[in-house]
């Protein structure tokens, strides 16, 4: 049995940065989260692909006990996304987006996941989100991923959603726009007032800012001399903490901070190689040696002075 | 005898934020520097002010034990400078700038500092900083701080000096310019190799990063409800970095990361007021208290995974 739902999309990506082209390669955040959550936990996809979709890319994913029953071969081709890249790899620049069969996507959970204890809505449309949530039973935690577009075209049926979740993961940027709050401290509070315990602020190559009804905990990206390219390290870095989070069975606050930790090694392993290779070949001995470099980055003793 | 030697501008300042305006108040990145390293060791000022300026407004610097034995008293008026900052509170405009006496400053070096074991250079000609080097007799660490004109218009000479200091810190806009690379990691090993053995790179609200020999270290800025004046943060960062080295007396990179978490707590009370005020009324208790208060934001345990 599945602990961890994801909802989300399966894509196929053209991707280029300054240091190199890919061309069609496997992408979307149902995806990535799951490669990296698999690591720490069982997985269920809700996912929509076009029939030109391989599944065999993804077989790998079964042998760390992946379900994709979840995932439905619709008529059409598989979502496309085209994006680039400059210098700072900090904002992509979308060339193209294909919905194609996403565009009638309606997330239908299997009857064997709404048991799930843990449940991640990756960025799709609200009222889908909404749509995913009523069909599940007795979860633990529901996490919720959103975007630039939900806010400025949905918003009412955004703020619906998140009224029913615990947990809001979340650009710095989009934070800001939700709550017309430029400090994450207050813009968090907003939100915890309607409902979620926590907020998790994603800060790209700054890393990560968290924030529950007890602590704030601040984490750093890892300081890599190369970043190859940052498509999905978002939800990369979601599914490593719903992933560790699952893994544990718990949302104290030692866990999540431990889940923050987990969810930025895998965020900067996805971003040394395109779409999801470095982590698709990860071992877990690179995942510990990381995690305690990330501790070393941060660790500091008692004040001394006189 | 002093332990520790500034040298840099006491200027008045008028600014305007979102949150309010003052005008001719108590500024210069020198002013900044000392009120904050006070707290941590006996710290001698190189700077210099016009005959308008009100030395008693200074004194209560001298219960610091801070020597002002180097403020010399020009002809003519004070450094002035005029900035506005905008909601984001991370760029200021610069309104205007009167130079008055800065123009013609020839730092002078007294006697009975030139046995300074520390020596922080603030941002000014990288020619004057070389020439307060000059006077120095065997310090055990010089730090240097610079801005974009400077790389602009007197790169050579900034490289110059920068090859006879210990400590760079500087702005991560400065060391992507210094170095032309827009990793840090890649642009302090540059640094590194002109002869600095320790790099701190000032990322405003998202905190420092350092890299020294051994290794990288990363704090976050504290996490405020609200940010009042960001005017001298850098500058008052610098202060409490460097006091606290100067007051453990080494450079291990225990030493190091005290320092920059001391750094980040004193650039955290900085911008809750305007001007030098609330690092003027600040008690250690609430120093040590913030110190702990960062502890908590980036402490997390081991890994539990199974």
């Amino acid at each position: 049995m599945i602990k961890l739902l994801v909802a989300g999309t399966v894509a196929y990506d053209s991707i280029e940065t300054p240091f190199g082209k890919a061309k069609n390669v496997l992408g979307g955040s149902a995806l990535h989260f799951t490669n990296s959550a698999s690591f720490f936990t069982d997985v269920g996809m809700v996912a929509t692909v076009g029939r030109d979709f391989k599944m065999d890319e993804i077989g790998f994913l079964k042998d760390r006990n992946v379900d994709m029953a979840g995932i439905e071969v619709d008529e059409g081709k598989t979502f496309r996304w085209e994006g680039k890249y400059g210098y700072d790899l900090n904002q992509a620049v979308t060339l193209k987006t294909e919905l194609n069969v996403i565009e009638s996507f309606k997330p239908k959970v299997p009857e064997e996941y709404k048991d799930a204890d843990f449940v991640f809505l990756a960025n799709i449309d609200p009222v889908l989100q909404s749509h995913v949530i009523d069909q599940i039973k007795f979860p633990k935690a529901v996490a919720l991923d959103t975007m630039n577009f939900w806010i400025e075209n949905k918003y009412n049926e955004l703020i619906d959603v998140i009224r029913r979740i615990d947990i809001l993961v979340i650009n710095e940027a989009e934070l800001r726009e939700i709550t017309k709050e430029h400090s994450l401290v207050k813009g968090a509070k907003k939100i915890m007032t309607l409902g979620p315990t926590c907020v998790v602020v994603k800060r790209g190559e700054y890393g990560v800012f968290m924030m529950n009804k007890e602590e704030i905990f601040l984490a750093p990206a890892y300081p890599l001399e190369d970043v190859f390219d940052p498509t999905g390290a978002g939800d990369t870095f979601a599914g490593g903490f719903m992933g560790y989070i699952s893994n544990v069975g718990d949302m104290s606050l030692t866990t999540l901070k431990q889940a923050i930790i987990m969810g930025s090694v895998m965020a900067s392993f996805n971003v040394e190689d395109f779409s999801i290779n470095r982590i698709k070949s990860l071992e877990y001995m690179e995942i510990k040696e990381r995690y305690s470099a990330f501790k070393r980055c941060m660790q500091f003793g008692e004040i001394e002075f006189k």
